[in-house]
């Protein structure tokens, strides 16, 4: 029988030894984390105990996949998360969610229990194994979903280690993976470490490229006729949404948002025009923005479902682009020359700039939505009606399909925070996630987290609202009823079964996971205008400590017109020859 | 912008033009897949008009990871399943699924939908990506856990691809992986191939070798003073129980079974001896095997909850093992000498053994238990009061947990299939497995599917029983209802709240997915062991046309000897320093 992979560090020369799990623990809650997401497994049992000592929560999620998007969740507005599973089994199930953090730049630390260092050497046939002596396999996946892997075989290397990959998640802001052996958790490590805070600063430009850059930027910015700025993604992710206000602020420039960029900007400002997508843009959003001379583009990521099917009329030729890792001015790209340190000597520096006024978005209800006497709940009418009901600091939810559309429709009032996945777009992430982004707001005082999902997504990731209860959480779920995959038929098959799912009596799903009608948990079902109306007016819906769940019914073939766009360009795609 | 990879086969080159998925969906059709597993999503949409045209069943499970483990449950009844998902998203939420089908030699043609070869030799930003143009890194993730992985990229070699996929799906019994891109759907390729059904025989041993090695298994069969027969996982896997049936009642050799080996044999066979997993063993079993100075030992996998954590105590000197890839007797190994000939020829070619009897299982409750006053219903109890219930060829499902260590005192009426996933060991496979076991069940006439799960595994997956309503099959589901993880209890935590679970109605979800108490689906709750009792002799409820569901009661720090013996190793295990 082989012995443990490496040697254990003498006690003896450790001024304050702390346990592998305790360091852990700890260093997650100094960058911020309060509550770990994750399942029980006997590969992590152990190291679970080490989390109430470090002063955190466990969650204790329903499964694993919804674990993984209660990360997501918690860590788009906390700034980092953590998730805990075990070997094989439980870090597949929950590698979609990881792979979705990855993509869309979210930073989750998933912590992997493994099977002991000297189980693994002796390619012992355990439970969660392929039966093949094979314990990398796993971890090898992982490898293209994080941006560190690190097997913590060795308590030498175990804290750098640690402290490494808790650095790069952050300042990534993706996915990091930490495999934590059985006989490690409880290894003798060096504590004195932790009086050093991890180093989350983001490294600094070189100042004189930084500083060309700037006069570049500066140059065309201040001959720009009718310049605008352009906000998405990983503006909010990079987290540069500082620098972002204080240009928009600053300057007067008209201000944008993509889809995925939605909720980084203040839509009460006066200079805020709407949200842009090419064809799907609002109302006069896209003729100013294609017909500016110079549009500063903020984190963009330009996916099919981020520009309503690739149908952006922006010439790279009146484009600046800041991100993380280049900035790229027409066509000259500035490899390692991060947006934070340019924009804010840009801001700095700017002087004034000509402007050329935008649209101004509002919630006002279409005019033949306004006009119809039908009672039926359509996304035309809904979307900018719900929009007069948010209040400011609302974190708002929505699901890939109808809602991921339909937001696009409503401007928020200040401060609201959107939570979305429009780039990997898995079904079932809005109501897992949803999970996390209300603990996370419940531990930051955010009073209101609001949740827009479909029926078919709803079903994939349900019991995620047994957590909720469990946790004591006041989420306002509402479940858009219109039977089945919306999104899909408008892709293809309008009337194909496949698109159809089992009816559920959704709102009745409270009471199986524990929550009291009107005790712990409320519920609603509505089919009308009015009743829509009235649950908006209904100050004790507005304000309820515990969590609420609305049956929302719309019609099936009713889609909102971004949705109905994209659609028709994916099928196109998907057809292409 | 790219063109499709492949250039098109000219339709006038063809006999019998079929576009690629029909030809997919007709091979399936004819290796006896009659419902397809899966979920829709954009890329996948169109092939899915091809299902019903193939004479083949949608099931439109509820989430993908409930999809693997249906199609696992389905390819254990019918021999071999199909499942569909969509690109990143889809088939990364079932690869737990895949993975433990993988482990388990359960043989499963995943198809997943994939953007158009064009959108990826473009490196199109399309939703369900990672954002890095990377359109191989899903596929090279499932090549761990697949045999086979084919992109089905070019007209001209898509019929080969599938054809030899799904061969080897069959022959290896292990997922294989079929990318299918949007454009190739409805490419024409070659139909005439399909008058020549796919080769699914096993490739025949060397006949010479083959028959060497039967003579040295006959020499030592012969000589042996107390041969006995121990049957595995594998013997069912890999198709070679009509052999085994046939060697057992031919010889009268005392016969036993592995816990994965359960329901390989006629368990009221008189030569049946009941369980052998070392310490774990029923009555009587350890001292039989552990004794005989011969063990065939028939498609073994001796993992650590096969073994109840390694407790075998069978010397290799008195060992023959039989094998789908080898063959060893004591420590002589014979690479590709699969069992199935060898064994055909020992038959034949076996004289008269030497036979000395084993135990003789029954379905008696303890002692102890049949004299205690306790209307508790206990683990000890509960195993052979069930088993009197069963019905020959009933199938039976338990989950990792009490159910699987459970069933172990269960002596199985004639024709029972018993379906666990004791090796992989994922929590909510049974769950989702029994939704395809039901369904096969019903397609092959078979009457009873009676699934057993723990409250904590069950919250995994619920949402599955809403297809199986869907569906109109009539499983019988007892969730045992004992507060949470009770196997990771044994194992680390016997009071840890993280192994605590929410409380549910468990029976109530029944109504909330669509089933109507007393028409579509019936609901108990059983608390004391006269409760038990009554059900058992309740005629309406051995023979339900439709779904049932029990809560059945059992304390919360109750489990089977097997699981706590196995508990306490794998805790040694991974204490082990």
């Amino acid at each position: 029988m082989a012995t443990s992979a490496a040697s254990d560090i003498r006690t003896a020369e450790l001024k304050q030894p702390v346990d592998v799990a305790e360091y852990l623990f700890r260093r997650l809650h100094e960058v911020g984390v309060r509550s770990v997401h994750g399942l029980p497994g006997d590969y992590n049992l152990v190291a679970l105990d080490y989390i109430p000592k470090a002063g955190l929560n466990w969650v204790g999620n329903v499964n694993e996949l919804n674990a993984g998007y209660a990360a997501d969740g918690y860590a788009r507005i906390k700034g980092i998360s953590a998730l805990v599973t075990t070997f094989g089994v439980g870090e597949l199930s929950a590698i979609n969610a990881v792979a979705g953090a990855f993509s869309e730049y979210v930073p989750i630390v998933h912590i992997v229990g493994t099977p002991s260092t000297i189980s693994q050497a002796d390619g012992q046939l355990l439970h969660h194994t392929l039966g093949n002596g094979d314990f990398n396999v796993f971890s090898n996946m992982s490898r293209s979903v994080s941006c560190v892997v690190s097997l913590l075989n060795d308590p030498h290397m175990a804290a750098t280690l640690i402290d490494n990959a808790i650095r790069e998640c952050y300042i990534q802001s993706r996915p990091v993976y930490l495999a934590l052996p059985t006989d490690m958790v409880q290894k003798k490590i060096e504590g004195e470490r932790l009086k050093t805070p991890i180093d989350l600063k983001f490294p600094p430009n070189n100042e004189e490229k930084e500083d060309y850059v700037v006069d570049v930027v500066l140059k065309y910015l201040h001959a720009a006729k009718n310049p605008v700025v352009l906000v998405d993604a990983c503006a909010i992710r990079h987290r540069v949404l500082n620098e972002v206000h204080q240009l928009v602020e600053k300057s007067g420039m008209p201000v944008f948002v993509t889809p995925m960029g939605k909720g980084a900007i203040n839509e009460t400002l006066p200079n805020y025009g709407g949200v842009y997508a090419g064809d799907g843009s609002n109302d006069g959003v896209r003729e100013r923005v294609e017909s500016s001379d110079l549009v500063l583009s903020i984190g963009a990521i330009k996916s099919d479902f981020n520009t309503a099917g690739f149908s952006y009329r922006v010439s790279q030729l009146s484009t600046i682009d800041f991100h993380s890792t280049y900035t790229r001015v027409k066509f000259s790209e500035y490899p390692n020359v991060r947006m934070n340190g340019v924009l804010q000597k840009v801001i700095a520096k700017m002087g004034r700039l000509n402007i050329e006024d935008g649209p101004k978005p509002t919630n006002k209800v279409p005019s033949a939505e306004e006009e119809s006497s039908s009672e039926t709940i359509t996304q035309a009418w809904f979307w900018p009606t719900m929009g007069q009901w948010l209040q400011p600091k609302d974190i708002v939810i929505t699901e890939t399909g109808t809602a991921n559309f339909g937001i696009w429709e409503t401007r928020f009032p200040a401060d609201v925070t959107a939570v979305s996945q429009v780039l990997w777009g898995s079904i079932g992430y809005a109501t897992g996630s949803c999970q996390g982004v209300a603990l996370a707001a419940k531990e930051m005082g955010i009073k209101r987290t609001i949740l827009f999902t479909g029926d078919g997504s709803f079903q994939l990731t349900a019991q995620e609202v047994s957590t909720m209860i469990r946790q004591k959480l006041n989420p306002i779920i509402f479940v858009i009823c219109n039977e089945g995959y919306t999104i899909e038929r408008f892709i293809h098959g309008m009337d194909a079964t496949y698109n159809d799912v089992q009816e559920w009596k959704y709102k009745d799903l409270v009471a199986v996971f524990g929550g009291e009608e009107g005790k712990t948990a409320r519920t609603y079902q509505v089919k009308t205008k009015k009743e829509v109306e009235t649950l908006f007016k209904d100050e004790e819906f507005a304000t309820a400590p515990f969590l609420q769940f609305v049956e929302l019914y719309m019609p099936k073939e009713d889609a909102p017109r971004a949705l109905k766009l994209t659609a028709e360009a994916s099928a196109r795609t998907n057809a292409e020859k």
